[in-house]
């Protein structure tokens, strides 16, 4: 009668205990990390996401006009919020301020494979160090997380890279590079190239999805020579080793800089047991969007998911200009939809069968006792179900079936007359009796096993 | 630079660990009793809950018109969600349905003590089961989260009623009553009373808040006579072991089979240990909603949090009336700020110290040993912090306090020279050194206890 929504889940017992084991895998290892939980508004300002992205962004947010005459928007990224939250206590936190979040946020786009209008992110961030060691906690957090996951190397790959480079190198093009360099000299010959370098970032992070000669086109569309588009796309595929061959092409202190920090944050993911997850890509760009330093993508390792998993980065400039001082920032957002996609494709995807450890099975008029035997067992930590709806025994043996019930312990009139009950293995169909007094005695989580 | 919208909140990390534990140990508990989380939407068609609660709901709802031209609400509560999933799928699930969620709802109402437009609760429900034990276990379940949030009996107190009581004495007075029964004979001698029983039901809803002259005058207004006002308000006083009493003034089968449920429920919640927190209490009407056999409401008993700090009862109707099979149902939802109200008023407020076991300090060039002490240490599942800002040793242990860390571990340049760690006591600054390759041990948390 009523319909989902279009791009929106409903989430069963059995999927959202897949998702609730990655949800609490992730937070688990922020936890560890010393990164502390937060918790956000699900609506904002619109205005918010305007200054941020621009007006072309209103077409992609539920946003609308609230009973009070606000323009308001259903959050679509977490990171405007955060820095709002930073800089209405930038006095008060203890920097650096480490911060995580596990919640759905909204856009109206399309929906496709990994991609709905409604999806859950564990955002994790820190503010307020520059040093190269906080872009790579965030590396190793997200590494860590992957693996506790039960991912591998072998499943996914960290493309790492700093904004800085590719700017700093188009800049060089565009004959701002130092005349001692190599990229001066060409400059020089080739006349004032006037790149559009905003352009040439976007040709850049399509160029996975573009054929090389699109591509080409793309980057002499934004003021690059057929030969620089050549040169600047043979500099791009550099290995980590070289780094430096970039400095020397561009001669700017610009290029320098970006490739001293990219090769303190990998020394430090080194350190931290996780530079073996990262890839040198110089191509991953991470949009136009407020990305300042290092980037870096999730891709699953074969390919088969094609989309990047999710991405981070550093954000220096956001709370300064959300009217806060100036404060370094870096994070990164797993996706919970892509990320299962990966696992599914690792074969790695948490279990979806029901767990319960015990049914307490009455048979006539003995709640009272099943309900103490159900009760002990509950103080105990353990998953118990009892029967709320006046079933025969088979149906409450069908139903301790569905829901996966390990032991399932009798309670029944004449076991009672001979104070006992019957303790019965699921999974072996065994029973045995034990005295109802001793049940569940001194151990833990007593099984027929133990009993018998 | 920009605000927060009124009725939203920020969660820092203190407030959210205190929210965090509170969400948990009520979500712990929902396992314990077997019932399965499920995930749902944040948006659903306007017209269901305009369905299922009159045009008036608009103005209270978050609603929009999406960028698809469909009507669409922000949910204000989440059984409609559930029922139409229970719909969506009923010939599968396995009954009886158990389901528990912790999320945000959205109310455009006006902000007080308690109460804000986006507000959390966690909601439990039973979906298939008619028997009494179904309504005593949502109860059983509600009062095991309040006592495991470390609220005793003399703190909260369940009201507990029945719809079909306030309904069907009100209807005895309306001549409705059998000619044999007392009911029968007054309305005989007052004539036809032609009582307006929703209005009624209001008035005995609103009781708590008026005074005894305006609350029969809105009973009279409703169509009793003054004596029967002052008869239905002492009847709605009955003690519990006088229900019966009810059943002989009224002579219908509606209040006796509503009374006979209602001592069975009550009859369930004793066998599972939770009657003494319930009262019966036949003024507690939960609204016109939705509500069809017991309802109860949770109260501070001392009264200081004056508003009622959450409520829940049986539905019966609501997945027919939603397209599915007659499927019986009864739920809870505490909502989390009113919670947190009387927790605090009881002293139980969970901590909002932020929790650290270990800060690993480095001093010096020493980042892989400190990387490698503070990975050996998150393995065996502790917080543990480390420097990404490359700060000082003075503005490390600065934090590592502001932190609450148990425990430090200084990795100095001066001490790896002799291949030796630091551990000091945040507590008492004691500390004494371990050899580096005997840290951590075999010990799971090594403090400076174990090692001094």
């Amino acid at each position: 009668m009523y319909e989902r929504l279009k791009g929106f889940r409903d989430f069963y017992p059995g999927e959202m205990s897949a998702r609730r084991d990655a949800i609490d895998t992730l937070e688990d290892t922020a936890r560890r990390y010393g990164f502390r939980e937060v918790g956000t508004p699900a609506l904002e300002s619109t205005r918010m996401y305007v200054d941020k992205s621009g007006e072309g962004i209103v077409e992609e947010l539920y946003s609308f006009e609230d009973q009070g005459g606000r323009d308001v928007a259903m959050t679509p990224e977490l990171t405007p919020t955060v820095a709002r939250m930073v800089v209405a206590k930038q006095q008060e936190l203890s920097k650096p301020i480490k911060w995580f979040s596990t919640r759905p946020f909204w856009r109206y786009e399309e929906p496709q494979q990994g991609r709905f209008r409604e999806f859950y992110q564990t955002n994790v961030d820190v503010f307020g160090s520059s040093d190269p060691a906080a872009d790579a906690e965030i590396l190793a957090w997200a590494a860590d997380a992957m693996t506790d996951l039960g991912l591998t190397g072998e499943h996914f790959d960290f493309r790492v890279s700093h904004r800085d480079i590719l700017g700093g190198l188009l800049e060089s093009f565009d004959g701002c590079g130092s005349p001692d360099s190599q990229a001066g000299r060409n400059a020089a010959r080739s006349g004032d190239a006037d790149v559009d370098t905003e352009a040439a970032i976007r040709a850049v992070d399509k160029s996975d999805t573009l054929e090389k000669a699109e591509y080409h086109g793309l980057l002499t569309d934004a003021g690059l020579s057929y030969d620089q588009a050549e040169r600047f796309d043979d500099l791009l595929r550099v290995d980590a080793e070289d780094l430096d061959e970039l400095v020397e092409f561009a001669g700017t202190d610009r290029v320098e800089a970006a490739v001293t920090n990219l090769q303190n944050v990998l020394d430090a993911a080194e350190d931290f047991g996780v530079r073996e997850y990262c890839t040198l890509s110089l191509e991953t760009a991470r949009g136009l969007d407020y990305y300042t330093g290092v980037v870096f993508e999730c891709f699953d390792s074969t390919g088969e998911v094609s989309r990047s998993i999710f991405g981070g980065g550093r954000y220096d400039d956001l709370i300064e200009s959300f009217g806060g001082q100036p404060t370094p920032a870096v994070g990164v957002a797993p996706g919970h939809a892509t990320l299962s996609l990966l696992c599914r494709r690792a074969g790695v995807r948490p279990d979806e069968e029901l767990a319960t450890d015990y049914y307490v099975l009455q048979v006539g008029d003995t709640r009272p006792v099943a309900a103490r035997v159900a009760g002990d067992l509950r103080e105990r930590g353990h998953v118990v179900e009892s029967d709320v709806a006046g079933r025969s025994f088979g149906a409450q043996l069908d139903y301790a079936d569905s829901v996966n019930a390990e032991t399932v312990v009798i309670v029944g009139e004449q076991d009672l007359e001979n104070d006992e009950l019957t303790i019965k293995d699921m999974a072996s169909g065994d029973q045995t009796q034990v005295p109802v007094d001793e049940f569940p005695g001194d151990d833990d989580a007593p099984t027929y096993e133990d009993i018998a």
